[in-house]
């Protein structure tokens, strides 16, 4: 019988009526003595099969091969839930490929109601829910959408390492690497390759992982992320970015409206809405908003709390219809020392985030590309220019002028299943606590 | 004049007679006295500026804004080796957008003939040249092609960890991380992870970075690489990974042979050859012809040395006209401790490497997926089951039948261009003596 190819339970709905051989994981077991019902599960779907005591042995996860007939299920037996709902599978064969031990937990309920620590300890089990599984279906189509429009767009896609010579965006919240006989770090951002290598592609992206010694435990950060990053040279002025940036935000939302619909059904949330143009407000613009919104005088603040930004995407959809709203011209003291200054008023930079559904899902702006001002800024910023070196060497030798943003992949995977926390959206989440398993504390020893 | 669109260098032959606007760098200079000649060259192409004194003052690798009228060249003019050879620019306006500093070589040379520390003390620099970039032109069509061709084989792209809790693969060249109060490492390959991720998605691949602390310095290793891993479950047998192995790498070297034409030109390479069908050898096989063609006893040996690679793939080409070769069956001694023993003669293993052009592209092989097997495996090879508590629990809840592979992009791109050095196929090279910059011996300190 092994010479029957084997059918995708996708596929079995057009085949009723006919032998197929299957192949996946016991997902649900319904016992009812005479008649057993099994769900089998599969990476295309699942289906249920039915048969007598030859099914009584197997146990919820093993693996599978099944030989049986697909026929039409009785009508008022008919699941509307299940994209296979109208038929089953009589078995006429089954062998078990692996066993699994007894579960820790129920894995049949429709949402999985665990515990962080758990459902991340149990990792491998929990992935397979179809509830969680589904947030990587989510987070595939965002990547592929992103280096589709960027191509569309002629960018060009690039690799980048993540082991760099020093620590060169803020030094507390690096990680360091013992390598062979001398100290390396873990980049916190593809952010310099990005803009030595638009000296020679113009337009590059990169999808990169990136490393964060945040000390916090949030419900928003990840010590290694995966950032989509992207960078423009000869823009003609800041103000392209901002449109590079919506026109790919619209396009990965198009990409999961038209892809994840039953995952966006499964979490129950409709997409963030766009609106017909996303507004912009001047960080000063943005101050006022907040101080008359929240009755508290916020013109000297230097940058945005969690809750003004809560604030500004409540504006922004009451106001002007957009979940999203990109707010430009950050102070000059809270970004890093490659920001462009704004010429109009240099403790401004031009530089912005786009906000959606309250935190920031992209942080972007143009870049220096003056050789000498470049410098400048490297010292006046703290940093040694020889740590900076090849770096430099982009701008000595001419560099247009450009900018770039990056997009966190998780932060946006969470913003769109309205995820309470970031470690959700990494299939293996790395935080202050955990990598895979639960660090120990060395301090209570 | 600003109002005009930027034309790419590329849509220019289109524009005859019509004014345009340019953006580039200046890519060589030719002072005839009163005419000067300048190549501009932007991300699609170079074309020839043509002009009088207002050109003078320009260096080469300026970043300047062009307008001017595309005319015809005089046909004794025409330069048959430029895609644009058949016009030239008449210059208007000239403005410079940045200045260049003096070039510490000659970037104008058709080849780039420096010593491999000046190309990558100089990266930014020598990544414009034309013959130098065209690397990662190849490298780009390898990386699309992959993901391409495992999507219509309907894989599941996912996103792994690079910072892992045990130097599980063998702990002699493992980078290790300083993580909070912690010691964490750098994954040698996202291996365990893919493996995990079989019972969740059936079939996986992910573009990784994989690190590996290799104690020397040689023409094949880079201390971080990109790897291209996929993983599948439910195999019938492990000639299945053969078979997708073999659809993937024709895929590649068309997706080259179709997007890279120019490329493989400027390298004066051909592609490999592939043949009917890529030939197979058994471990003990390869031994005996080794035996004969090299005139040596091989019949002992535990692995092959590069000599004995190389030979391989001359036999193949000569007795069976292909570039590449498939071994399969190593011995156990040489494999990691997940490889499935063959059952026919359990010191071998059902693994393989895929040869061409004298070394390694692809290494794979059908996993252990029993969990009482690879625990004692694990074992065996003088690991803690603590270290993969995680990794085991994946085939403690049900683990089909599963293998994969994986394929070093750098090698890859080296294989095809034929590049003396693996350091070349990386955009910034990291080795045991550099990290961006030449690292300091702390030995002579």
């Amino acid at each position: 019988m092994a010479t029957l190819t084997r059918t995708l339970i996708r596929d079995t709905l057009a085949q009723t009526g006919k032998k197929v051989r299957l192949k996946g994981w016991i997902n649900r077991k319904r016992d009812h003595g005479q008649v057993v019902f099994l769900d089998l599960r599969d990476r295309s779907g699942i289906v249920q099969l039915v048969g007598g005591k030859e099914l009584k042995p197997l146990r919820l996860q093993d693996v599978v091969e099944v030989w049986g007939i697909v026929q039409r299920r009785p009508e008022n037996l008919v699941n509307p839930h299940l994209a296979t709902g109208t038929i089953e599978i009589a078995v006429e064969k089954i062998d078990r490929l692996a066993a699994a031990a007894s579960l820790p937990f129920d894995l049949g309920q429709e949402e999985l109601k665990l515990e962080l620590p758990t459902l991340f300890n149990f990792r491998p089990l929990t992935l397979r829910h179809p509830r969680v599984k589904a947030i990587f279906k989510v987070q595939e189509v965002l990547v592929q959408a992103f280096r589709r429009k960027l191509k569309e767009l002629d960018f060009t896609e690039v690799q980048v390492p993540t082991l760099v010579p020093s620590a060169t965006e803020g030094g507390a919240e690096v990680f360091p690497v013992t390598y062979y006989e001398h100290q390396v770090y873990l980049a916190q951002s593809p952010q310099l390759y990005k803009q030595i290598l638009v000296s020679i592609f113009e337009r590059v992206f990169t999808v990169a992982h990136a490393y964060r010694a945040e000390p916090s435990v949030t419900t928003r950060h990840l010590s290694e992320y995966v950032s989509l990053d992207c960078e423009m040279g000869f823009i003609d002025d800041w103000t392209d970015l901002l449109a590079v940036a919506e026109e790919l935000i619209r396009a990965l939302l198009k990409a999961v409206e038209e892809n994840c619909t039953d995952e966006l059904e499964l979490y129950r949330v409709q997409l963030p809405r766009l609106g017909q143009k996303i507004p912009r407000l001047s960080f000063p613009q943005a101050l006022e908003i907040l101080s008359q919104r929240r009755g508290i005088d916020k013109s000297k603040a230097l940058d945005l709390e969690p809750e003004d930004e809560r604030e500004l995407c409540r504006w922004s959809w009451e106001e002007k219809g957009s979940d999203f709203v990109f707010i430009t011209h950050y102070p000059k003291a809270k970004r890093p020392f490659y920001t462009y200054l704004d010429p109009q008023n240099p403790e401004l930079t031009l530089s912005f985030d786009l906000l959606g559904r309250g935190f920031e899902w992209i942080t972007g702006g143009q870049r220096i590309h003056q050789y000498q001002e470049l410098k400048k800024r490297i010292e006046e910023a703290g940093n040694k220019l020889e740590d900076f070196s090849l770096y430099l060497q982009a701008f000595k030798y001419g560099m247009p002028p450009e900018g770039g943003f990056a997009l966190g992949l998780e932060r946006a995977t969470q913003g769109i299943l309205q995820l309470s926390n970031i470690r959700e959206a990494s299939l293996f989440p790395r935080d202050m606590e955990r990598v895979d398993i639960h660090l120990p504390s060395r301090k209570s020893n």
